[in-house]
Formats: C-alpha cells, sequence, structure tokens
C-alpha cells in the first residue's frame, strides 16, 4: 500500500516546464486530499499507471493535439486501477477498470469513463499496452492508414515499442515483408526472435542507411513513423512511389532539439510530388469509433493464442515515474512502460 | 502551314539541361524527314500545343516521376492535331485527335495511342486544358484526395491557373468556400468575376499572410497543392485538424533555387501529427481508369452549360514556345498556356 491513506492521494504533478529534454525537475510529489465519492463515481487505487511518449507533449505549450497540463496539475496518464469504494452501478469493490488517473496513488473518477477489465481474459497490465492505446495505435494506423497487401515491405522504427512491435507482427499476419528498427543488439535480436521481424536494424550502427537499403531491394511501402529524426532520413529515399506514411509519433524530435542544417522541406515535397506519397498524421482516438470492436475482438484472439507477442517494462513505485519517464524519451525503456504504483492484489 | 513539308517536321528539341531557370539556349530548332506512314499509323499536323509546369522535370535528369528527355530529343508535350494522311481504320483525313505529338509541326504517331475529337461537342482546344489532363488533374485531386465537404474552405494556389481554376469551381459546386491565391491585381479579379472564387488573393501582396489569415477565419481544410513555396508557408498555419493537402505539383521550385533557411522538415512533421494531415502526392494517370470517363462526362457537362468556366493564353508559332514555357514557370500565362502551331483549319 502507498504511505496515503484512501482519502488522500500521493501525485505528481508537473513543477515547470521543460526547456528540451525533462529534468527530475521538472516534477514534484504532494499529497492531496481526495473529494468526497459522489453519485456514479469511483474511488480507486492506481495499480498500472502508463508512460507514453505523448506525455512529452502534454509538459509543454506547444500546439499539440490535447491541451497541455497547467503547472501544479498531476501529470496526466492512462491507468489500470482497483475499485475501492463504488457509488456507481454495476462496478464494485474490488473491479479492475482502465482508466485516466495520471500519475497517482489514488483518485476519485466517474464510473461513466472507466472501462470494466476482465483478468480472466488477459493479464490486467495489456490493457495499457497490446490490448490498450498502443496496441490500437498499431492497429488502426497499419491496416487503416498503411493498408499493407501482401508481398509488401513494412518498415518499423522503435520496433520493440508497444506500438512498434504491434505494428511488425499485424504486419507480417497481412502477407508483409518486415522491417525491425531498434537501438542496440539485445532489442535486434527481440526483433527477430520475439516478434518475427524478417530482418532487424541496428539505427545506432554507423552503416545503418547502407544496410537498411540493402534490406529492402524492393524499396519500402509501408514506413509506420513514430521516431522521426535519423531513421526518417534513411528510410526516405527508400521509399517507393504510392508508399503509405502514417505518422503517429516523432519520439527523436519532442524535446526539441533542432540540428542545424538545410531546409529539407522543398525535397522533402518533390518526393511526395515524385513518388506520389500519402502521409497521414493519425491519433487512435479518430479510428475508435469504426475500429475498436474489431481491435479488440482480434487483438485479444491473438494474445490468447500466442501470436501477438508483447514485452513489458515495469518500474516499481510512483517515485521512479519521472526517471522512468525521461529514460523512455531516450530510448532506454524495453517493451510497454509502467509503473507499478501498488500490487495488483 | 508551317515552313516544312508533309514529310518534314520543324521542332524543338532539348539542347542542353538547365541549371535553375530554363534559357531560350537550352532549346534548338531542327527541321527532320518524317518516317514513312506505317500500318495502323498516322501523319498528322498538330494544331495546338499544350505547355505545362511539369516539362520542367523533364528536362533535367533528376528522378521524376517519367523519363527525362534526353538531349538532342524532340521535347514532350500534350497536341491536339489534324490527321494528314491516315493508315487506320476508322480515323480519316481530317479527324482532330488527341495526340502526344510533343513541340513539332508534324509527327507519325499511332493511331492506337490518340483519342478522336468531336470538334462540334467543345472547341477542340479543351481537349488540352478543361477536358484535358488539367482539368483531370483538378477533378481527381480534388475528389479523390480532398473530398471537400459543404461548408468547408478550400484553398487554391495558381488558382487562375488551368488546374487552380477548375478547383476552385468544382470545391464550389461541392458546397466548399473557395479561396482562390494568384499574383497580380488582374489575375485576382478574374477569380471571383469569372472563376466564382468566394475570396481572391494576390500572393505579391506584403500583407498576403495576413490577409490570409483573415480570410479563413475557420481555417482550411483542403489546400490544393501545385504551387509550394511562399504561398505553401502561409497556408501551413492555417490548416484544419484532418486537412487534406492533394499535390500535383510544385512550380516555384521547380527550378532548383533552394533559399538558404533553417530545416523546416521536423516542423513541418509535427504539424502532421498534431492536426492529423493528410498530405497526399499524386499525378492524374494514376486515377485515369477509375475516374476518367467520370470527369469527361462532367467535365462536358459542365463547360457546355457554362458553369466550368476555363481560360487559355495561346500564343501563336511554334517558334515562341520556349519562351512562353520560360515565363510560365514565372506565372506570366493568364489561363491554360497553348501554341497554336497551325491554324484550326
Amino acid at each position: 500500500m502507498s504511505a496515503s491513506t484512501s482519502t488522500q492521494s500521493t501525485r505528481i504533478v508537473l513543477a515547470s516546464r521543460p526547456d528540451g529534454t525533462p529534468t527530475p525537475d521538472n516534477f514534484r510529489t504532494e499529497v492531496v486530499d481526495l473529494p468526497e465519492v459522489g453519485d456514479g463515481q469511483l474511488l480507486v487505487r492506481v495499480v498500472y499507471l502508463s508512460l507514453d511518449p505523448y506525455m512529452r507533449g502534454r509538459m509543454s505549450t506547444a500546439k499539440s493535439y490535447a491541451a497541455h497540463v497547467e503547472l501544479g496539475d498531476v501529470m496526466v496518464g492512462g491507468t489500470v486501477c482497483q475499485v475501492v469504494e463504488s457509488r456507481a452501478a454495476g462496478v464494485d469493490v474490488g473491479d479492475y477498470v482502465l482508466a485516466g488517473a495520471g500519475w497517482q496513488s489514488h483518485a476519485v473518477v466517474d464510473a461513466a469513463a472507466v472501462r470494466k477489465l476482465d483478468p480472466q481474459a488477459a493479464p490486467i497490465s495489456t490493457a495499457l499496452g497490446v490490448l490498450g492505446m498502443p496496441g490500437f495505435t498499431a492497429y488502426s494506423g497499419l491496416l487503416k492508414i498503411g493498408q499493407p497487401k501482401p508481398g509488401e515491405t513494412v518498415a518499423v522504427a522503435a520496433a520493440t515499442g508497444p506500438v512498434g512491435s504491434a505494428v511488425g507482427q499485424i504486419a507480417k499476419r497481412k502477407g508483409a515483408r518486415t522491417v525491425g528498427i531498434a537501438g542496440g543488439p539485445e532489442k535486434c535480436r527481440a526483433l527477430t526472435e520475439e516478434f518475427g521481424f524478417d530482418v532487424a536494424l541496428d539505427h545506432r550502427d554507423p552503416e545503418f542507411a547502407k544496410k537498411l537499403k540493402d534490406a529492402v531491394p524492393e524499396g519500402i511501402d509501408v514506413y509506420f513513423e513514430n521516431v522521426g529524426g535519423a531513421v526518417q532520413d534513411a528510410v526516405w529515399p527508400l521509399l517507393n512511389t504510392y508508399a503509405r506514411i502514417p505518422v503517429c509519433g516523432l519520439v527523436a524530435q519532442y524535446n526539441g532539439v533542432v540540428e542545424e542544417r538545410a531546409d529539407r522541406l522543398p525535397g522533402f515535397f518533390s518526393s511526395v510530388l515524385t513518388k506520389s506519397l500519402t502521409i497521414r498524421g493519425f491519433i487512435q482516438t479518430e479510428f475508435v469509433k469504426e475500429m475498436y470492436g474489431d481491435f479488440l475482438r482480434d487483438a485479444s484472439a491473438w494474445v490468447r493464442d500466442g501470436s501477438l507477442k508483447y514485452r513489458e517494462d515495469i518500474v516499481d513505485g510512483l517515485e521512479n515515474a519521472p526517471t522512468a519517464f525521461i529514460g523512455m524519451l531516450a530510448g532506454k525503456n524495453f517493451g510497454k512502460l509502467l509503473v507499478r504504483v501498488s500490487p495488483e492484489e
């Protein structure tokens, strides 16, 4: 149990906005009294907190696809929680729910905003990863925008991450040849041995661009973009006519460090034109109504039969969330990064 | 009639490759003997030669969507021709045909590669403009990629050009609000008075970016990109979430003059992500099979009933093609640029 009582919450708030890479100073821990549980509400204990790259955007005031976190407010985040007190029909004490409780130990949430989880169907942590937002990002972006066809080549950056690893496996299932890109030999080994990519490439290899070129003799038809930066540079010249580029993240540039270099935008647009490329930014929420049911049905079945593999990187203790988050932005995690805020039972 | 006889052709060939903006020196005029007319072939007299921005790409060896013109070869181009001699069933002497005869006075062409034109249905020159490749570029790119919905705002660059003017009129027909961008007051007047745009803006106005912003209080949902450069810069910050950007040309950057400026690509990708943008390069040939029949039916009807207006800028004499072409790349033409190589009758 956390140090706070059930009427208090230990929480991590945004103390200051980062200038480039976030530092531990940007966060502050507080203990606050929770409000009374009202009608239709739940008091929940946070079990798992999801740490995701999009949170970097919420720390800044730059325009993004979602509102930023105000200074002094609790950091946002998806969580798996257990219900401690319920004033809502259909939700009982002891139930596990998916909620957006943020970086804290306890919260009072509206029952209408949570989804009940079945711990018998899949480990509850998967609701934040392969069966949650990252898994759905992979599923919707790949199938709706990437549309891989049998025999095509699909390249995936950050390919051991929760989005990338699912993209590769779903693309393979659709008959595509898959090229996974990750940092370091250990991750590259997992790409082929664990996630079934046809080719694994280490972007830290000084010969990376050349090796990528050699690995795709027929070019790249789908590039699932969740990184940007140097990987993007290497992929770009290898794209085929009519290639599709779903863009769901740019973690390499989230910290805002802009390299001094000549303007690449005109050259980029020339490629778009001469190769009839499709570049499409997206946030998975766009496709929830249309595809979430299909996703849960398909991905749950694939996880159950072992054909959709996933990896979790679990850090113990809410107090370690800032360091873990900062490390993730530098690619130090290996698999879906979760904080175990309190034990499952 | 041209100075050449019917067994000779006066032609303009590529003499040298341009370094930046083409100059008259890059072209050379020759008189060549034509081959015998074989079975299934036609000897044609070129009446109209179409001059289009894509030809700049063919003059260079840089990778493009089509093969470049070899040094000493005749410059490529769409033409409307009259048949002088026919050895093909179904095509008679005197018929008008759409052919790709290039920058020359006469040619021997395969009858299978031409399309017969009906001079009663529409002026034959329109087969190179509003009822030809430029019109179909507008129709297919706007409807297939831009997909304007009633009440949305559609911005069009080079809006008095043969593509842009059709884009604006078709978007309007679909219920969108249309903002046309062109260079100079005369063209801007035509945008509203002739082509029915809701707003006309002069990109040469020093206040252009501000005026564009004021003109689109609800942002831009479709930006039909056929120019690039400074217009693109001004449009980008005004794009709405889920905006669509069909990219069919980049005439502002065809001459390869790259401004010294900081790299805009990371910022561009941030916009793509945060606004869920769709950028899609295309060449109209991609959509011919699927949409050309619909286009000819719709656009012919709209031209006949006067609801789809077009403007032609006709230059007399093949010898003036190089100067007219160079002027077009600088925006000097006003409407679809054609060279009248020989009289219609």
